[in-house]
C-alpha cells in the first residue's frame, strides 16, 4: 500500500515527452520506440554499505543510480530515454522518499530520460538499502549493412596500433574512499557526484572517432584489459591476433587533488588509485591515429579532458604486469608493477 | 570480479532470437525492436524474509521473479520478449548462482523471453538476498487512431455493466503463508511456482474482449479497487461518472485445496484470503456483458479456468467495505464484511 502512495504522489505527475504513452500508475508503461532506431538496454544496482555510505543523502544517491547507468548509455555512444526503478528501503520514510524522488526527477529530466514506472518495496528492518535502476537508450539503425561504419560502440572491435584514450581524471573516487580521503570535499565530490559522458560517447559515435569504448567503472586496467579479451573477435580463427596494450602511466589524467592528496601527506605519487580505483564513469575508447585531430576539436568543443594513455599492441608476452593479462604499463620509460590487484566492491 | 566469472560463465551462452544483436557482456545490450509496435515495460524485486522464504530454492526462485513480471505484461496483452535482471547476493555461491542461472534461462525460453543482460553484486553479508527483474514486452500498435480498440489493456477503461472475471483460483498462495498452510504441497506449489496467465491476457487484447485488466498481486479487492479507481476517468469533467464493483462472493473461485484447508481444521470456510490474499497472479478483467460466449470459448480453448464474479456499477455509497472504497461484497444474497484489511507485504 505505501508502494503506492510513494508511486502516486511522488511520480504521478512526471512529465513525459511524446514517447510515452502510458507512464507510471498501471501494471507496466507503454513506450513508442522512434522508427530507425535499435534500443540499447542497461540494468545497475547499489546496495549501502557496499556501493554507497552515510555520505549519500537522497539526492547523491539519486544522482549516481542514474550516471552509473548512464555511463552505459554513453559508452554504447546511445541517446538515453527510458527508466524504471526499484527501490528496497527498510522503512518507508516520506522525507527521504520525496527528495530522493524530486532529484531523480530532476537528473532524468537533464538527460532527456522519462521515468516511467518501477517497484517499490520495503527491505528488512536492518537494510541495506539497495536501488536498482534499468535505462533503455537508442541508437540510429546502421543506414546499410554495407556501411563500415557502427551503429554503436562496443568493447570488441579495438585495432591493433589504436590510440587510447581516456576522458576526464582518474582515481579522485577510491581515494575519497580512504581514511585520509573521507573528508576531502574535492575527491568527495567525484565519488558523490560523477557525471557520465553521454554526449562524449555520443561524439565518439556520430562523428566515426572510437573503434571501442567501454566506462571505467571498475578501473582503468581492469576496463581496459576487457577492450583487449574482447577485441580478440573470431579467437581460434586462422589468422586472427591476439591484442595487448602499452600504457604510458606518467600520461594517465590525475586530478589536482589527486596529487595534492599524496603531497599533503608527504607520500609519493601513487598511481594504483588512478590505474585500478574503479568508480570513475569515465570513457576510455581507442580510435585510429588518423583521428588525433578529430579528438582534440571534439575535447576542445565539448569541454572534456581527454587524454592519450597508451597504444593497442600485437599481443606479446608480458613483462610487467602479475595479474592484467593484457597489458604492459611504462612509468617514464621503465617498466611498472601496480601495487593493488583491483577492484573487487562487487 | 567474481560478476564477470557469473556473467560470462553462466550467461554467455544464451540463446537469443534475432531480436537481440547485442547481449551479455557489454556495457549495455542493443535490441531490434520490431517495426509497427510499442514496447510494455515492468520491474518488479524479490526480497528474502519479505517476499520469498527457506521454502524458495535458486529454481523456485528463478521461476517466481519472471513469473512475476510475466504477469504484469500479460495484464496489458503485450507479448514479452527481453530480460535484464540484477542479483544482489551476499555471497557468490557457485552452485546457487548456477542452479539460478540455469533455471532462469530455461523459464525465459518457454515464454520466448531473451536474457540480454544485467547486475550481479554483493549485499551486505547477512543479506537479504535481493533479485531485480525489468521485463520489455511488445504489442502491435493501433492500425488506426479512429479504431476503438485497445492496442494494449489498461486497469482505467472499465465499464458500468461489465462483467468481472478472474482467471484461476485464489487465496492458496496467502494460505501458504500461514502455520498451517507451510507445510502443503498443494498450497506451496501456488505460492512457489504460480504460473502467469501469458497467453489470456494475449487473447483478450486480441479478440477484443476485456474492457480493463489487471494481474492480482496485491489481492483481489485491492487489485479491483485499483480498476474502479482509475476507470474514473477524467474525473473533475463534467458527466464522468464514479464506478464501483458488486461481487459475489461466493463466486469467488477457489481451489479444492483451499476447501480443504478449513476442512481439515474444522474451520468454516473463510473468504479473506481469496478476496485479500494477494501473491496470485491471475489475472481480473471486465468485459461488456455480450462477451460472455468469446470468455466461455476462450476459458475452453486455453484450458483455463475463467470465473465470472460479478459486475461493475455506477458509484454509490458503499455499505458493507470498511476499508475498499469502491466495492460490495454479497455473500448469499447478504452483504459480507471482510475480516482483514488486504496485504500490505510491500
Amino acid at each position: 500500500v505505501s508502494e503506492f502512495k510513494f508511486i502516486y504522489s511522488e511520480l504521478a505527475n512526471i512529465k513525459n515527452d511524446d514517447s510515452v504513452a502510458l507512464g507510471v500508475g498501471d501494471d507496466a508503461a507503454v513506450i513508442n520506440p522512434p522508427e530507425g532506431y535499435q534500443l540499447v538496454q542497461t540494468m545497475d544496482t547499489m546496495v549501502e554499505h557496499i556501493h554507497f555510505d552515510e555520505r549519500f543523502d537522497a539526492k547523491a544517491l539519486a544522482h549516481k543510480l542514474l550516471h552509473v547507468n548512464l555511463s552505459d548509455i554513453a559508452a554504447m555512444g546511445a541517446i538515453p530515454k527510458w527508466a524504471t526503478i526499484s527501490l528496497a528501503t527498510p522503512h518507508f520514510e516520506q522525507k527521504w522518499l520525496s527528495e530522493f524522488a524530486i532529484a531523480i526527477q530532476k537528473n532524468c529530466q537533464e538527460y532527456g530520460v522519462n521515468l516511467i514506472g518501477g517497484d517499490t518495496t520495503k527491505t528488512t528492518q536492518t537494510g541495506p538499502l539497495t536501488v536498482t535502476l534499468n535505462l533503455t537508450g537508442i541508437v540510429k539503425q546502421a543506414q546499410s549493412t554495407k556501411s563500415t561504419s557502427q551503429s554503436y560502440l562496443t568493447r570488441s572491435n579495438a585495432q591493433i596500433g589504436d590510440d587510447i584514450y581516456v576522458s576526464g581524471t582518474l582515481g579522485d573516487a577510491a581515494l575519497a574512499l580512504t581514511e585520509a580521503g573521507f573528508e576531502n570535499s574535492a575527491l568527495c565530490e567525484k565519488l558523490l557526484y560523477p557525471e557520465a559522458q553521454v554526449v562524449l560517447g555520443q561524439q565518439l559515435l556520430s562523428e566515426d572517432i572510437a573503434n571501442s569504448c567501454l566506462d571505467i567503472s571498475d578501473g582503468l586496467l581492469a576496463d581496459l584489459n576487457h577492450i583487449c579479451r574482447q577485441s580478440q573477435a573470431g579467437v581460434g580463427q586462422v589468422g586472427v591476433e591476439k591484442v595487448s596494450a602499452d600504457i604510458t602511466v606518467e600520461n594517465v589524467p590525475i586530478s589536482t587533488a589527486y596529487k595534492a592528496y599524496f603531497s599533503s601527506q608527504q607520500l609519493d605519487l601513487n598511481w594504483d588509485f588512478a590505474l585500478n580505483g574503479g568508480d570513475d564513469y569515465q570513457l576510455c575508447f581507442t580510435a585510429n591515429a588518423d583521428k588525433r585531430k578529430s579528438v582534440e576539436s571534439l575535447a576542445e568543443n565539448l569541454g572534456v579532458q581527454i587524454s592519450r594513455i597508451g597504444r593497442i599492441t600485437p599481443a606479446k608476452k608480458l613483462e610487467a604486469s602479475h595479474f592484467q593479462e593484457s597489458i604492459n604499463l611504462f612509468l617514464h620509460g621503465e617498466l611498472y608493477v601496480c601495487q593493488r590487484t583491483g577492484w573487487e566492491h562487487a
